[in-house]
């Protein structure tokens, strides 16, 4: 990792509640995100009740970190193409619009998860990216997560 | 709804600990499915931390929900399919091969999921349903879920 301050830590306040990846949500996974080099990787300890039959990890959960790995990531993405510096205004925040994960084989519950993002297209509001999540040295899952531009307008409206 | 008891309300102790689904998770989501015609039908409340943007759900959540609806709706046809009363041996029980969901529009967080599935495959080791989600009578997420059979050893050995 090159840097300390994951992609969600520069999201703004407003857009800091979400259940999978918001620093202000208590409840929530914080998934965070970072580049290494030219993909996307995050580490994610899955908690004990996110399993699915007893020393697996729940396909909802993969799913879901995939989800918010992959908003992040199109979101540093949009910024990189940009030449811009993450956080900085106008704020480049996605949401999902579409989700796909293929479950290879069980993950086992007792070991971080690392996902590997590849960014395959960056548009102006749209940007695709494949998610490999790996456990133990294998590759468990593999998911691809295109994700669109929340509306400025949505995100900060006074700025 | 024709029935008061849940598809997963069938599945054997062990493979009740889904975060998903499980009876036996107590920090889960609970889904319960049930037939109506030849539907699936499921109703899911949030929680307040099910947030993504504020006011809207998460979408790592809808695609959780939809993943056990899938499995369990799976389950229930692979029995119908055999004539065989739900939760009669051996174990018929399935996991998810692949999940894919369309996100159409924001989700309210202040109103019941009612998730719709509709049987599009049903072979001895592999069921597909399409997966419907509406939100105070809107439509504004279809998923697809692949399930694959769990292999009976896996289930309960000794039966």
């Amino acid at each position: 990792m090159t840097e300390t301050r994951a992609f969600q830590d520069y999201y703004p306040d407003e857009m800091s509640v979400c259940y999978g990846c918001g620093r202000l949500n208590s409840s929530g996974l914080h998934v965070k995100s970072y580049w290494k080099g030219d993909e996307t990787i995050c580490r994610f300890h899955p908690r004990p009740e996110h399993t699915a039959i007893a020393g697996f990890v729940y396909g909802g959960l993969i799913a879901s970190v995939i989800d918010c790995h992959g908003t992040g990531s199109a979101a540093a993405a949009a910024y990189r193409a940009e030449g811009r510096e993450m956080g900085s205004l106008p704020c480049l925040r996605f949401v999902t619009a579409h989700l796909a994960v293929d479950y290879l084989k069980p993950t086992p519950i007792d070991a971080a998860l690392e996902l590997r993002g590849t960014i395959k297209l960056v548009r102006s509001r749209k940007v695709v990216i494949e998610v490999e999540v790996w456990s133990k040295g294998e590759l468990t899952a593999r998911g691809e997560v295109t994700a669109v531009r929340v509306p400025e307008s949505m995100i900060a409206p006074e700025r």
